[in-house]
């Protein structure tokens, strides 16, 4: 299995769309309609303008396979550490159980360090028993409790 | 108790890594040495310099009584929702108790609104119990596991 990774592009947005809507969560949560919501594209706009965030896509003969975000965000805490978080990771249902998930962690970690980053964190929801065990398996610690509040 | 909130300035480094290093978990992870680690100089002009990171101090009286780090974070996912993640909340040991930090929190979420985001967001360590009720209280759900990786 040889995969690719990039930027994702305009291009992708119909696609990466449905690869969030394509889960036991997202499902709810998005619009998949057509022509598609103008916030997915002023928010890959947001994505694109700033220095700080990438938008990866992973591909595998020439197939778009799964997708995450990566923001790099500089803290006094730890010294000056810079830290890299990552969210939104989905992997297409085909893709899915070939270990192609933690190679793309593990492309984003290694990214992570070559921005400089001292940590790498993510929440991941606690209805995704798999994705828990996943992340301890590549070695995060789930050290903290991840709280949010919908506005 | 009359409270102010204004972004942080270089004048204020060296009190913000005292507070810090006035923790728990940052006694062993902070350097209070003089003069300033150039590190901590670095990560603030980082974070000054990123229209997408605020990092904001509370003053009572005057005085700097808490800080905290706000990063505006655009994402494809729940139809292009911004979030606002939190980090690195400090109230000095004097200010503790006295309702201080719940209205820095709720100045943050305000904050959040205004920046257009649909969800807040931040992690806490779980060996801090009193911070984890504290956020429940707030509204915050601890729907999600807090993974970090040192590299």
């Amino acid at each position: 299995m040889e995969l690719t990774y990039r930027e994702a592009a305009a291009a992708d947005l119909e696609r990466l769309v449905q690869l969030l809507a394509d889960d036991l969560l997202g499902a709810s949560r998005e619009d998949v309609s057509q022509p598609l919501n103008p916030r997915y594209t002023q928010a890959f706009a947001s994505i694109e303008a700033d220095p700080n965030n990438e938008l990866i896509v992973v591909e595998s003969g020439g197939e778009l396979a799964g997708m995450l975000q990566l923001t790099f965000i500089p803290y006094l805490s730890h010294t000056g550490a810079s830290r890299c978080l990552i969210e939104g990771v989905r992997i297409a249902k085909t893709y899915r159980g070939k270990g192609l998930g933690s190679k793309f962690i593990e492309w984003a970690i290694e990214r992570a360090r070559g921005k400089n980053c001292s940590i790498v964190q993510l929440t991941s929801d606690k209805q995704r028993p798999d994705a828990l065990r996943f992340y301890q398996a590549l070695g995060f610690t789930a050290s903290h409790e991840g709280f949010k509040l919908r506005l």
